[in-house]
C-alpha cells in the first residue's frame, strides 16, 4: 500500500512509518517539527537527542534497506496536503498531525488557540484534501480514550444504541475530556463525523489511550532510531515520569490518591494497531471506532509496577509520595472499557508487567546524567488563568 | 443589568438589543459587519437596506430615548473582548458572534474553514476573555436545534439519563447535525461544556429552531430600525423565500418532499427567551440548555400555511412546487422535541398562524419590486466539491 503519515516526526509518528515502511508499505512521511518547537517554548526537552526525519530515514535505509519519502510542511495548509495526496496517490492516510500535550494546551488562552487551530485545522485541512482528491482513500485518525472521560456507564467503541421512551437510536458514544487538547480530539470526532455523512468518507478512529515504551521491531538497538522520550509535566506520560524518577532515585510523584484509571497499551501495539486499521478499511460512509489499547490500570497500579521494575533493572528502592493534584477530575471513577474490535482484527497485544519496565529502566539508564529532575513537577494547573 | 452582545448587528443581534435597552438594561453592541460582508462576497442582498448600528442607534434614540452604546470590532480577537468586559463590566454577555448560514458553510473548503475559524475562534475568544475579567458574569450562547439532528427518539432539553448494563449517567444529548455550520454550534457546545466544568462558568446554550418574523415591539413601524431581510438560498429561511414566492406569484419551492419537521418561533419570542435567560442566570459550573422553539412545522406545511396567508394579504393563489433536494437530510422522520424550560421561566408564545404570515406580506409588499427571483434557487449542493 502507498500510505501518507502525518505528524511523522512524533512519538508514534515515526515509529509507525518504520514499522509500515520495513513491512514493504511505500511511505510518505509529513511533519514540519512544529511539536518540537512547542516543546521547546515549554523547556521541555526529550531525555536523548532525536535526529531530524531526513536522518532518520537515512538511518532506516541503512539498517532494514527500507525507504521513507520525507515531506516538511504544515498540516494545517489545505493546498500542501492537497498538492501532496495528489502527487503521492496513496491508498491511505494516517493523521497523526495534532499537538498532543493535555497540560501545554492548559497553559492558558494562547495555547488553548493555537491546540484548537492546529488540531481542528489539520483535521479540515486533511478532509477537504481528500474529498477533493481522493474521495475513496481511508483515513485512520488518532483519537484518544480521553474523549470518553470517565462515565458512570461501560464504554463501548465509539457508539451506544440508546433506549428513551420506547423509541431507540444508536449514537456515538457521549464523550467529555478533562483537558483542552482532548476536547479538541471530541471535535476532530463530530467534525469527521459530519463530513463522512455528507461525503462517503471512510474513517477509522482509533480512541487510543496513553502508550508506552521505546523499542519497536525496527529500531532494535539503535538508539537515533527510538522515537522522542519526553519525561517532563507538560509532554511526558505519567509512566515516563515515573521511570525517570525510578532512574534517579526520587520519588515517584501521583497526583492525588491516583485512582485515576485508564487503558494502556505498548507502542508496539500502537503501530501494528495502525497497520491493522490501514489494511482492513471500513466501508464507505462508515466512522469506525476502535479502543486502542490493552489493559486497564489506575495511576497508583503503575507506580506500584515501576516500584516492582526498578529492582529488575538493579536499580535501589523506589518509594512512591501522593502531591496536590494540578488536574481537575475524578480521582476514583467507575472505568470499564469495551476494547475488541482490534483484537478481532488480529492483534496479540504486548503487555505490561515489571520485566517490560525493567527493560525500559536498562535502555534509558545510559541517558541518567541527562535526567533534570526540575522538568518533572507540575508547572500548568488545570485552574489556571494564563 | 448591563448587557453586551456580540454580533449585534444580526438579525435576532439587533432585535435584541433594542428590546433591552427599550426595557432599561444599559447594552454594548459589539458587531464588524462580517455577515454583511460575506452575504455581500455570495451575491446575497437583503430585501430592503438596514442603517448601520450608530445610524440605528441614532434612530432608537429618537423613538424610544433609549441608548446602545456601539462598538466596532472582530469577536474572534480575545484582546478586543477582554478589553471590551474590563471596561463595560457586564452582568451578562449574549453572544450571536457566529457565521449563520448552513448553506454558506457547505460552499467549499474555505467556506467551511472561515465557519470553523470565526465560530470556535469567538467561542473561545469569549470564554478566556470571561475567565479572565468576570468569571461569575452569565454567557447565553445561540446554539440551535440543528445540533441535534433528527434522532430517532424524543429530544431532550440539552440532557439525556442513560441506563446502560445496569449503571446510569447522565449526558449532554446526542447531536449529528446537517451542515457544517450546525456542527461548528456542537463544537461550541462541546467547547462550552469543557470549561464551565473546569472554571465553573455560567452558561446558557439556547438550542434555537429556525426564527421567522420582522417586527418587534421596539421597531413598530420604523422600517429602518427593523432586523435584515435575506430571501435568498444562502441566507434566506425557507419560510423567507415561501413569503417572497408568495409576493411575487411564483411557485413555492419545496426541497424534496418536504418532510422536514423542525421546531420554530417568532422574533419577538426570540428576544424575550434571550432576556429571560439573562434575568435568570444558571448557577456557577452550570451549563443550562433551553430549547428555544414554540411549535413544530414540515416545511410542507409551512409553505400550506403561507398558500393559506396569501388571500389574507389580497394576493393572487399560491401554488407549490417541490424540486430536488440540494441538501443531504431525511425528507421524513420522526420529530418531537421538548421546549418546557423557557415556558417555565415566563415565556409567553406569539403563535405561528396565516394571519401573522399575512402581516409579513403586507409589510414586505412594499418591497415587492426591489425582488431577485433569480436569488431563490438553491445554487450550494450539499455533496459540493467546492
Amino acid at each position: 500500500m502507498k500510505i501518507i503519515i502525518l505528524g511523522a516526526d512524533g512519538y508514534l509518528g515515526w515509529p509507525t512509518a518504520m514499522h509500515l515502511a520495513v513491512r514493504g508499505h511505500e511511505v510518505l512521511a509529513v511533519d514540519n517539527y512544529s511539536k518540537r518547537q512547542t516543546a521547546l517554548e515549554a523547556n521541555a526537552s526529550p531525555l536523548f537527542h532525536n535526529p531530524d526525519l531526513v536522518q532518520r530515514s537515512r538511518l532506516l535505509r541503512e539498517a532494514h534497506g527500507a525507504s521513507i519519502h520525507i515531506e516538511i510542511g504544515d498540516c494545517t495548509d489545505h493546498a500542501f496536503l492537497r498538492s501532496a495526496i495528489a502527487d503521492f496517490k496513496p491508498d491511505g492516510i494516517v493523521h497523526y498531525a495534532e499537538q498532543p500535550s493535555g497540560p501545554w494546551s492548559m497553559i492558558g488562552y494562547d495555547q488553548a488557540r493555537r491546540t484548537l487551530e492546529n488540531n481542528l485545522g489539520s483535521t479540515l485541512a486533511l478532509i477537504w484534501a481528500v474529498i477533493h482528491e481522493s474521495p475513496d482513500c481511508p483515513i485512520v485518525k488518532l483519537g484518544t480514550m480521553g474523549e470518553y472521560g470517565t462515565p458512570n456507564i461501560d464504554i463501548e467503541e465509539g457508539w451506544i444504541e440508546v433506549e428513551h421512551n420506547g423509541r431507540q437510536d444508536k449514537f456515538l458514544f457521549p464523550r467529555a475530556a478533562g483537558s483542552l487538547y482532548h476536547t479538541t480530539k471530541i471535535l476532530d470526532t463530530d467534525l469527521l463525523h459530519f463530513y463522512v455523512r455528507m461525503h462517503d468518507l471512510r474513517v477509522t478512529d482509533l480512541m487510543q489511550g496513553p502508550v508506552y515504551g521505546l523499542e519497536t521491531a525496527e529500531s532494535g538497538e539503535l538508539d537515533a532510531l527510538l522515537p522522542h522520550f519526553y519525561y517532563d509535566d507538560i509532554f511526558g506520560t505519567c509512566l515516563n515520569r515515573f521511570l525517570v524518577q525510578a532512574l534517579v532515585g526520587e520519588p515517584l510523584t501521583v497526583y492525588g490518591e491516583g485512582g485515576q484509571t485508564r487503558g494502556y497499551l505498548n507502542i508496539r501495539d500502537t503501530v501494528r494497531c495502525v497497520e491493522l486499521a490501514l489494511t482492513s478499511p471500513p466501508s464507505h460512509a462508515e466512522l469506525r471506532v476502535f479502543n486502542q489499547f490493552t489493559q486497564q490500570f489506575s495511576v497508583r497500579q503503575l507506580a506500584d509496577l515501576v516500584c516492582a521494575a526498578a529492582p529488575l533493572a538493579d536499580l535501589p528502592p523506589v518509594s512512591v509520595a501522593t502531591i496536590k493534584n494540578p488536574r481537575r477530575e475524578p480521582e476514583n471513577h467507575y472505568y470499564n472499557a469495551a476494547h475488541t474490535g482490534l483484537l478481532e482484527l488480529g492483534l496479540e497485544p504486548h503487555l505490561l508487567d515489571p520485566s517490560v519496565l525493567a527493560a525500559m529502566l536498562n535502555r534509558l539508564s545510559t541517558y541518567r546524567g541527562s535526567v533534570d529532575p526540575s522538568k518533572i513537577q507540575p508547572r500548568v494547573s488545570w485552574k489556571s488563568r494564563g
